[in-house]
């Protein structure tokens, strides 16, 4: 297998990302393959804003993984930055891989490049695999997690 | 009782803002009053980005009640928006007035005038009484909380 290169992603790389993100579970019912402008202004906002790192792991020129790390100073915890992972997903033909490892291993690595004393991120109570992986990880799922869906 | 303002902090808040995030079961181990410095650079990391809105409730010039609501663009869920709400506290003495309800209130309007979709928040495992809390203001505890704490 050729090897992976986990870098910021492109517009090139949005049709890839947005099919991983419907290709689940959950994400199928909440994407929208039909309206791609939605997701090119949305990949535009991301772009815009220095905190947010939207990367792929890239095989032989394509996008094989995706996650988003956000970065958010705050005043807690003295003064620490913490990061977000959000949005991560594995292509299907590369579920098992190790992929998943390698992409969180690397935003964890990235998170400490950045500053940030704390990475944090949810998963869907449902995703009971999720769990084992993150705990493999060093996560420790010491929250819940709120969500409230506006109007 | 007077009438409670919720305002952008400014420097002059954070000796209040820091006390209440002290004081507090879980804070209380992980703040340090006695280096404001480090307060001091994480304000000025915090005011600097345009994604942190850090917040006070006022009362008579007094910061009574703070939070802090993070915005992150993205791209699943349809490029939605969410918010995340952070280090929300309010002071002791005021604990049980509905000033709680106030902030999330405030923070789940501005949430939708900064074009946000979702908002999230996640409270560690032990804070039983604020499951009880969020899931009053029409939260969904739907996720898990993992967090990993970097040396």
């Amino acid at each position: 297998m050729s090897d992976i290169v986990i870098r910021p992603a492109t517009t090139d790389d949005l049709v890839a990302i947005v099919a991983m993100l419907a290709d689940d579970p959950l994400g199928a019912a909440r994407e929208d393959l039909d309206h791609p402008q939605t997701y090119a202004a949305a990949f535009a906002r991301v772009s815009a804003d220095p905190g947010q790192h939207l990367v792929v792991a890239d095989r032989d020129g394509r996008a094989v993984g995706t996650l988003q790390l956000s970065v958010i100073p705050g005043i807690s915890r003295r003064g620490a930055t913490r990061t977000i992972i959000e949005g991560v997903r594995v292509a299907r033909e590369e579920r098992g891989s190790g992929l998943g490892t390698e992409l969180i291993t690397w935003a964890v690595d990235e998170s400490r490049r950045l500053g940030a004393t704390l990475v944090q991120l949810t998963s869907d109570a449902s995703r009971t695999d999720a769990r084992r992986f993150y705990e493999r990880l060093g996560f420790v799922a010491s929250h819940v997690g709120f969500k409230l869906q506006l109007d």
